[in-house]
């Protein structure tokens, strides 16, 4: 049993974890907040309280902290005596913070994988450049270092999991698909962290397929999808972590990710991007200041957190799973719908960042309670999937099945 | 007779401006070059003489000068005994280099308005702001100060006056067009420094209508025009430098600007505007970076004077003017077509930093002639039209008219 969390980070999705974390602190214990700006932090604190969202009394405390510094978190983790950290800041951060818990003996949880600052979309398998390597250390100290558990990745590879486990026995196909049918009633904004979003989108598109990488074009292939609630959506095949495990443990020839995008987005992201607006390498301005033109695309765009209170519409995101079961074809789509409206009413975030938000949480309540301690480093493919969606599902992301049996809430009776 | 020339910047612009200083320093005298980076300086000196540009043996020097120091430019142009500056460096510099002008008590010529760093789109007239305030000292010290030498501003304001003089006696509508029919070749570009270049499009478009200044948004009024050589071609009404002038001179009732511009044109410039990326107001990036914009775009897009070796295609610029002659309806087209590759041939530049350099030597041949050393400070159409249009003939940008009599050449004889 572990207990007292650490999270690390003060954005759009660290206000839905710390809101989580704390209607669930009769498991999780004291919640401490840290960040470069503490004052993000106490905002945060603050909104908590403001929306009673403290299921019992209890320490909600906020930290400044840099994360780069792997000693001051070794400190701060010591000093607050949390047994699990959850990394919700950029994920530049990744690599220093696994080290501080590393040192600290306490469990990391992030959602996305770890990026250097000047690479984009290095070889595949991602995880393969800094999280795996270090699988090693995380076992020889005992440490659970639960990698990439927000919902892409994190829940989707959980459904691909329990598509192998009950629905699919062979799998060929793994289609995951993220469509965001959403209105935020902005001329242009992305989602969260610009940065972060158009790092995605602007490098090669790494896919598995025939049991081997591929590589495309961002906008190169394009397919429309019929989902439940959103309905008829185009989607393109992009670049995104879970592909590069799921294609590692689950045995499938072709793993590909697929996010919907509009021509308003499109044409907004072919702008830049042509224009070099989107780089991550400085250029210089005529009067010699060194500027890397995507930090300044980032500080023009509105902030995704004030995006919540006007956000209307909803989220579809899950998983097309083929291939056959006892020898016979079998396809299933495991999925969840959010909704923008309720979670800003919820925990005053959009519905994106609370996607993002919520399974952290459900992860570290299954490493509290021992379920998904396993004390070595793994992605979320990589444990009993379940407990995880069950816990999902009281916290307020429910998933749901389409096959040939029709289209229902997932059963945990 | 003045003579000696010193040119300031070591743009596109200036790089015409000398090889034409050069091309006619029988007539000029001494040239000399200044911008804050010598070296580009430099690059243009041994261009002209690579291109065999001098008409006979004399001074061509280039010089370091941060030209808004009045005093260092003050010193430049004694050192080097200039009677007339050709001011083509940014049009921050203006009123600087006005003010040394009128201390060393020489001739100053620009293209352009002057404009301060954080402000577009001033109060009408334009140059109410900085320039006319001036004019009483420039004839005090008997100092001649030609406004808006350029193409546009510059030989349309002749065009105009050539119009009232010899077609149109009682003007009704004076309409510029500027329309560039050339192909760089490169995703996007402007023709000229960028930040000039947006910062035109980004404020009001103020015009001349009903002897009233009319206020409209950039692309909000477009017309077809059908021209000469370049045909059927798109334009809006765009604010201009010329119309502020030509409203307070000319006794029009309307007076108004036309640029050309695709619609790939419009997407890119719509896309960084509603972004805020063409904004001259700073921003801070998440790093405590403060950076304007405006200058990052200006740093990732081309640098204009790189479009030339590549550049094909013609532009049209012109005035259609209206009214009535003798007491019958009126109207003609006078107007100029040049030739990218052709520019690039003779100068090193393409055509729309060659339509903007040759005008103002023309108008420096002038000054030195004594036909336009007026000792105060005028526009352009305040000045007799036609020994500057046929300077123009001669040096590379001839003037054509087009009316009920056909489309023709003008005549000079």
């Amino acid at each position: 049993m572990k207990k007292n969390v650490l999270i690390i980070g003060a954005g759009g999705v660290a206000r839905v974890v710390a809101h989580k974390c704390a209607q669930n602190n009769d498991v999780l214990g004291e919640i401490h907040i840290a960040s470069r700006t503490r004052s993000k932090c106490e905002e945060i604190v603050a909104s908590v309280h403001d929306m009673g969202n403290m299921k019992q009394d209890g320490v909600l405390e906020a930290h400044a902290l840099d994360a780069m510094d792997v000693a001051a978190t070794v400190a701060l983790i010591r000093k607050t005596g949390c047994q699990i950290v959850i990394n919700v800041g950029t994920a530049f951060l990744n690599m220093s913070v696994l080290s501080a818990c590393i040192e600290a003996g306490v469990a990391y949880i992030d959602t996305a994988i770890h990026e250097e600052p000047n690479k984009i979309c290095e070889t595949p398998p991602w995880y393969g450049n800094y999280e795996w390597p270090r699988k090693d250390e995380c076992a020889r100290a005992g440490v659970t270092a639960i990698l990439g558990a927000g919902f892409d990745p994190g829940v989707v590879n959980a459904f691909a999991r329990l598509a192998k486990d009950d629905y699919v026995d062979t799998i060929t196909d793994i289609d995951i698909v993220d469509i965001n049918a959403g209105n935020h009633g902005k001329y242009f904004s992305t989602n969260f962290d610009p940065e972060i979003n158009f790092r995605e989108f602007t490098g090669t598109v790494y896919s598995w397929q025939d049991s081997q990488w591929k590589e495309n074009a961002m906008f190169e292939v394009g397919q429309e999808f019929d989902l439940p609630v959103v309905g008829k959506q185009k989607a393109y095949m992009s670049g995104h972590d879970e592909v590069h495990s799921l294609a590692k443990n689950m045995g499938s020839p072709n793993v590909r990710f697929w996010m919907g995008f509009g021509d308003h987005y499109i044409n907004v992201f072919t702008v830049l991007k042509n224009l070099g607006l989107l780089s991550e390498q400085p250029v210089k301005t005529a009067e010699g200041l060194e500027v890397v033109p995507l930090k300044v695309v980032k500080a023009v765009l509105p902030d995704p957190s004030s995006l919540a209170p006007n956000y209307t519409g909803k989220t579809c995101i899950g998983d097309f799973v083929k291939g056959t079961k006892d020898g016979k074809p079998a396809e299933v789509f495991i999925y969840n719908v959010a909704d923008h409206k309720e979670a800003y009413e919820e925990v005053g975030s959009q519905g994106i960042s609370y996607t993002a938000g919520v399974p952290p949480v459900a992860a570290a309540m299954l490493v509290a309670s021992g379920e998904w301690d396993v004390k070595t480093m793994v992605n979320v493919e990589e444990l009993a999937p379940k407990p995880f969606l069950h816990i999902l599902n009281q916290i307020g992301l429910p998933t749901c099945i389409r096959d040939e049996n029709g289209d229902r809430p997932l059963d945990f009776s």
